[in-house]
């Protein structure tokens, strides 16, 4: 089985083309390298020293089957040629611009963000049109394409049902989008756009409405020097546990947005790499709506979990003004059936992986950039 | 009070624009004239001879204060410029490609459609975020964002009020989209990413979901030949009932897609200059979701309006195959009550306008490509 992924040199994208890898798929990684020029633009690349794209794939090769293409997945003309080359049976889509703070710092990162997602998107799925390929098509979602209220009860996977009011009918219908940022809102956007190719190219699609993803390693990554996973702690990249891990073991305040009373999913990098592996062996039926699986392993309290690290490593937590529009507190509690019907057995936020983070931050202290720790992003 | 009209050489862009210099506005027409360069690509050029960008302006000064701006709203440095330099009051966003049959004819014109309307759409709000602008942005969008589908009951505007099958609640949500081509899509994508706008930087936006437009002329355009608006009759931009009258006039039998069981929601091109202008004055309270219109004056049912049409102009109806997945037939009710609200009379199908648009294709019938009678795209 041929496994194509894009995005596959960032921090979810490597990991899990090397879990693919070991578990038997020949992988093509397909990158263009963004993130690492994204990071290197704001003075703060991976904590953890990632080796260049070639070492990490000389390495990578010990996994198992895996190559690696340039690629910038809204050229058209290069986007095709590597499709027909590869005629993958499934495409793992990681090859988006991540960030919800950076998406919101001005008008160039708004920009590039839907065009680089959106655009993105459309361009794989019309090009899998234009030569008639059909593989699985694996999209990494996102929770925040639900907002974060409580309204709408235990969140299910993708779809609701509802009564509609004015003929008394009940219908099953896509969840209402409510993004966040304008990096959410290209997620919602990507899986509108993605309905419409299911329903009129029959596409069999996945889109996998991930949590905060937290941890640096998998056991393939920890594995090998040379494997190493990057490692983002900085006000824009860096996800919510990591920041905190990362403030506490260099004695900086932890930093809480606001009142703290934000609850959120949370996911380690590991249960990310074979949540979608089992999502890539499980398509929808061909003429299906797309499959939603929640990827969520637990739900936290921000403020809750700041204390908890603080408490255990000896750190102080400052309030920050929210630069966020959103609730000062939320209750969250979210369904992840599909994936646990495959088997997922989640790794829940253990101390001894909260001392990993720790150790990786320990060890590579000397390449922080203090001047990085604080969000500029305001909403 | 100044209005920027986006893409204000179209076929609805340029009589709204006049209605509007008409009704006291200074209008500023920017465009990048795609649609005349994708018609002449198409072999498909305007019926009506349209005079070129200049000689129009200069005719439109002898009915308002109007000024041509060349701009590709997709560019943000230009569009910067322009806004910065007007400071519009009000902000008429017309600037899309607006067929489904060409956005559906291959991968060039999937990716165009959506670069184009989608970033372009972003590229505004995100220039007016940068410069700090809150006009009244007043959106072109589609009844077709809906899907022709009776199951929820007549079309309301925008919104629909559900009770949540799981909690109980009763809740208002976006009416769930269903696009029928990627062009339709693009109008659910916009609509999405305004909302964003609109609740996070507090933009005041009207989208108006607009039925099929027929006619040519309003009484501004017909005046003055140096004003004639544009009128196409080909199987990709020709909307159906322009399409079927035009067929008549030239003795070609008339094509129905299908059973010609389709019923849908159509507006006259005046009305459409008329209900902007009512939209234009409009604008929803501050922090409100964005507010929309159905831009609809009544429903027909294709198959009997085409055959009214032979019937009146002794043609023949002729059934093709439905090059779109559609359903074979279904029922419409649509609401619009917010425009009537605001004074909207809708002209309905009379046997006058429509003698108007066959005296058109009678006079410029020289001109008439037979080739592209017929639409090329397949869904």
């Amino acid at each position: 089985m041929k496994a194509l992924v894009l995005g596959g040199d960032g921090f979810c994208g490597w990991p899990t083309s090397l879990h693919l890898a070991a578990e038997g798929y020949a992988v093509t990684i397909a990158d263009n390298l963004s993130r690492r020029a994204i990071a290197a633009q704001l003075g703060a690349p991976s904590l953890t020293p990632i080796r260049p794209i070639e070492e990490r794939i000389t390495a990578a090769k010990r996994v198992g089957d895996v190559e690696f293409a340039p690629l910038d997945v809204t050229d058209p003309v290069a986007l095709q040629a590597l499709l027909a080359r590869l005629t993958p049976d499934v495409i793992v889509h990681f090859a988006e611009q991540r960030s919800a703070p950076y998406s919101m710092l001005g008008d160039a990162e708004r920009r590039f963000t839907v065009a680089n997602n959106v655009n993105g998107t459309n361009t794989l799925f019309s090009a899998l049109v234009e030569l008639g390929q059909r593989p699985h098509v694996v999209h990494l979602g996102t929770m925040g394409v639900y907002g974060y209220s409580d309204d709408l009860g235990e969140l299910q996977e993708g779809y609701l049902d509802v009564r509609v009011a004015q003929t008394g009918r009940d219908v099953t219908i896509g969840y209402p989008a409510n993004p966040g940022s304008i990096y959410h809102l290209t997620k919602c956007l990507d899986h509108t756009l993605m309905q419409f190719y299911a329903k009129n190219w029959g596409f069999q699609i996945t889109d996998l409405h991930q949590g905060i993803v937290w941890g640096t390693d998998t056991a393939i990554t920890g594995s090998d020097e040379a494997l190493i996973n990057r490692f983002d702690y900085d006000g824009e990249y860096g996800t919510v546990l990591n920041r905190l891990v990362s403030q506490a073991a260099i004695g900086h305040p932890l930093t809480v947005y606001g009142t703290g009373g934000q609850s959120r999913a949370f996911i380690h990098i590991s249960d990310t790499a074979r949540c979608v592996h089992l999502a890539t062996g499980a398509p929808p039926e061909p003429g299906s709506k797309v499959q939603v699986f929640n990827q969520v392993a637990e739900v936290h309290n921000v403020g809750a979990l700041a204390q908890m690290i603080a408490d255990r490593m000896e750190a102080k937590v400052t309030h920050l003004d929210n630069p966020r529009k959103e609730a000062a507190a939320n209750a969250l509690r979210v369904s992840n059936a599909g994936l646990r019907s495959l088997g997922f057995a989640p790794h829940t936020l253990q101390d001894s992986l909260m001392d990993e983070i720790a150790a990786t931050v320990g060890r590579y202290q000397d390449r922080l950039n203090r001047d990085v720790i604080l969000s500029k992003a305001r909403w």
